[in-house]
């Protein structure tokens, strides 16, 4: 690909993990050119002072403008705090620039629905335009597409080991999961503390976390109906990484049918494994990549069938999939600047 | 109380860890002398050399001899693996010493299910005589007991959150508990080692857990019925601590009337505190006590209830619930020796 | 002791980790009541609701005022960010109360040598009244101490290592010491958070820490003359604990020399233990504890002497001593409400 | 480059951290083809099944054997023991094949002082014939060599940052080295559980470590004449990384020389990165790469100069430096396959 055909992107909010991150896996990208970074807070500054990892990259970061991004721009990723991006996105949009938004404001197609979790929306009337980025459920609508809502790290842990049962389930799921810390943010806050995290195991907003609407309107969409989830969200000491464990009832499926659902949904899936049986997931084995790996069992004492995913909440739960999606956008390989093999220990 | 009287106790297994937190423990606890500490690995030298913060006990390591065992403790720990104990425990009732084991020999009352989850049982005509030792459930057959069973730490976690509540319980309980890896024992094992542990969060034995049949026993027991238990245990980066959150569906019962239940329960035990409404427990802080920490809420969603319990595993979940436990048995105040306050951070 | 007999402490910034570690030590102590605990941040909240550790002491924080603390309190404990205890400090002295600061504030008694480092001095006039409070140093001074400037905890774990050995000591020192995350504070800073912190090492002000002069000043009031000190304090992924390894020309002493000097100045004490020829200590063996353990060992290369040094941060490196101080300005034991033994792991 | 030209390659002792680091590095090198892989524990297994991460390699572990290894690659890498790759470097050599070695057996020139450390040799004869692989100071005898010997993590961490300096030190050095875990190896040990690792900092073998030899003896090749180096390792609880800070004597060069000369030495190094004046490096900035960063400080008290590197142990420290080494061999760009930025958090 010749330097004349690069897509030009732009990361506006380049300093948080999931910005960050992305910085990271498209310099790695033969097919795209970062032209803009930006940070509100931390503009003037070079990047690699604020993540010494990117020094190389000799990018400095500026404050947000539309007119900036729309000139020296064809794809944006906005990586901005929920409730922030609606208003941005909607000129970029204007402008011609594709948009890639990894927060929250563009995943629910209601938006009654979404005011009730995260207040009101500053873009509406763009809401229904947008394409749920879980991409081995959406690719063939990503490369018209010029919105792409990309999912939230504990929805897509959860959906990508639910739907390919989604038809099976029978009343509520329960969706246990427990996350490494970056999925909390790079904001300062003394709940955060390495002191706080370190040792220990925090479930925080059970049954009241905003990502269980995300999780319920994606399986209604996959045609389950509705289904009450209980989701149930902890904070593990873990710099990144999401294990999911899924309690479901598949109504007597056995554990041998619901093996050969998912490794028929995903055989052809480059950063989905789903696992032998007997084998169980962990986070560990996908740090650092976009991959997903998912492992299954059935209980004879209670009839439930349990579900687990792993993902790296930086990768396949934020940047990686984001890049998944640009390079089905772009008609790039899905692959491209993506790691498969993780770095242990 | 005068040092004539001072109860002789011996810990047999005291290089493991909870036969290290047992010997801590004793050394503050004013009524007993620590009279011998076994290890076969380590015979011959000092505790302290095996476990550095124990060189102020100035004790020497012995390999386990039943004679010498009778001449010199009136009351036995054993900590040693699951299998091992059952027939020294009945040579030191035959004479005449009172016993805490902490392994798994004793804590079931049908041998046939033992022996389906553990193998053979050396000594089956004792296992009906054991108390099972959860302390504010049994301490009334405590002072008399010649041998207490010392629960498992995943059914403290879970027991203590749920037998309040069993008579409510309808189908099947799920019980997804997360551990710090002291609960793995101190063996050479590269699965343990740190780097294989850290960032990292691992399930395993989801559905075939030696402690789900622990569990659902006890819940029996307390007359629920049968009650299905799915069992979900998990390693955490985390030294000592145990969280475990269990889905129950208690039938409608609303979040005030659980609360109360809860309460109402609890209210007189010095070391479990059951939270206020909104708030969830968190290991850390109970680490390095006896204490238990338990909180609840209900998901209007799927109509479960959610109770959450956090111990320390090394704590209430071993050797703190085998002092209380000696201290029932020996008529002292059960938390003389025990913590109630964790150092954090 | 009767209650009528107890001292009335007040402890001002109760939610810093020093300060929370205070208030753990003193609900513990039998000569002791703590009767007002501060905090400008969260005053009116229960201090449980900062630290749930402390939830069963029921203390309500409060802001603080200068002539509630003169009237409830006989000994107050100032727990406050270097040079904002000053002025307090000399109004609760005139008020005829005795005060244990935890700051910077009142360890220098060269006020020039304080301002170069710290800023101007708002009670210069109290400085020289102060006592440096590490404990086997100065305790002949405390029970007489309206003042004591609580050391550093990285002066106090240098200190104790070299001071037997000061006057054997040629040309400089080098102290490279390594330091629990607690010791950074519970400030929200997104340095400090997990994910910044886990996982790495951090080096940090390299003989620029304020700490530096403060073990300069004490060598030479040692009687060493002066003696440069490179002091290279690093950041490490722990909770707790601080290792000081310092690396010394003591001009030839032998190795035995070096050992029987270090057992003979703290045969007698409490709380430091020398370790054998062939050992080092390690944090984790005195975590949570007022306990100082001190290794030793000589290099045939370069002639030169190390002496480490562990203590924990909060313990013997802030609260601990504190405490220890206390007690002896009290009268009391030094030992009283301080832990010996470390809960491993 | 065409599949026929590729080089083969074979891992022995794969199922090591260095070995399975070289394994992951080598699939993604378009030049090589991994064709045997050994362990000896755990020959016939499948290589995911010890590490997940590599699953997608599929590739079969096998044991040992000299015949197979002539017949089926072209160039080797031997990740054993120190000790045990002696007779087969030399097996292998003999027929023709091309030797990395990750171990100790050949980064000494002087049998005598290698015995003395390590033990008998089992191939002395060999010993002279080897390139000591610290890349960026033996690159231009890479293309011929036959046995590379990739030099120990330690020294490669001291010598990359004391080298360009060499000619000005006086009298001894000080190397405090701060390790992640994974250098000690995958072998079950209680001492490297979780457990005993977390929340600690221990110091080990100062003074005492095998490394301080292999250091001193490349300064006294760089032409310093001998310098006596006082080494004192550490291990942190830290899956990767190695931060060295070295204390030496420079005779008064004033830091902007020091700076310079560091600059000067490496300014066209792909892998080194001189910090500018005021910042140190950090072992997360080069976690997962075979990036050097390198700071410096001058000490105007003690006249002393700090120069501090940090590198992934597993990465520069060993098997990315085989893989710099082999690229250099091969005369393939010494950046193939070999990651620049880290991952972070």
């Amino acid at each position: 690909m010749s330097a004349v055909s690069k897509a030009r992107v732009a990361v506006v909010g380049a300093t948080g993990y999931a910005g960050a991150e992305l910085v990271r896996l498209l310099t790695r990208h033969p097919g795209v050119t970062i032209t803009v970074v930006t940070s509100e807070r931390d503009s003037g500054r070079p990047i690699g002072e604020v993540h010494p990892n990117l020094a190389s990259t000799r990018l400095d970061l500026v404050a947000v403008a539309d007119a900036e991004l729309a000139a020296r721009a064809d794809l944006v990723f906005t990586a901005l705090p929920h409730g922030t991006s609606a208003a941005l996105v909607r000129s970029l949009l204007e402008s011609g620039l594709r948009v890639v938004d990894l927060g929250a404001d563009f995943r629910f197609r209601d938006r009654a629905l979404y005011e009730k979790w995260y207040g009101p929306h500053e873009a509406p009337d763009v809401m229904r335009e947008a394409v749920y980025g879980l991409t081995e459920y959406c690719r063939d609508r990503l490369p018209e597409a010029r919105l792409v809502a990309n999912p939230g790290c504990y929805p897509t842990g959860a959906l990508l080991a639910l739907l390919p049962l989604a038809e099976h389930i029978r009343g509520h799921v329960i969706v246990d999961a427990k996350s490494g810390t970056s999925g909390a943010g790079r904001a300062a806050d003394a709940r955060q503390l390495y002191a706080e995290v370190a040792d220990n195991v925090r479930p925080y907003k059970i049954a009241a976390h905003r990502h269980q609407p995300e999780i319920a309107c994606q399986l209604e969409s996959a045609g389950t109906g509705r289904v009450p989830v209980l989701f149930s969200p902890h904070l593990v000491p873990m710099g990144r990484g999401l294990l999911t464990v899924c309690y479901v009832d598949l109504g007597g499926l056995p554990a041998n049918e619901v093996g050969a659902i998912l490794h028929r949904s995903y055989r052809d899936e480059e950063f989905v494994r789903v696992l032998d049986a007997g084998y169980l997931p962990e986070p560990r084995n996908v740090r650092g990549t976009n991959r997903v790996e998912i492992g299954w069992l059935t209980d004879p004492e209670s009839g439930l069938t349990v579900v687990v995913s792993a993902i790296d909440n930086l990768g396949k739960g934020a940047a990686g999939q984001a890049v998944q999606n640009m390079n089905a956008m772009l008609g790039a390989a899905e692959t491209t600047a993506l790691e498969h093999v993780a770095a242990l220990p």
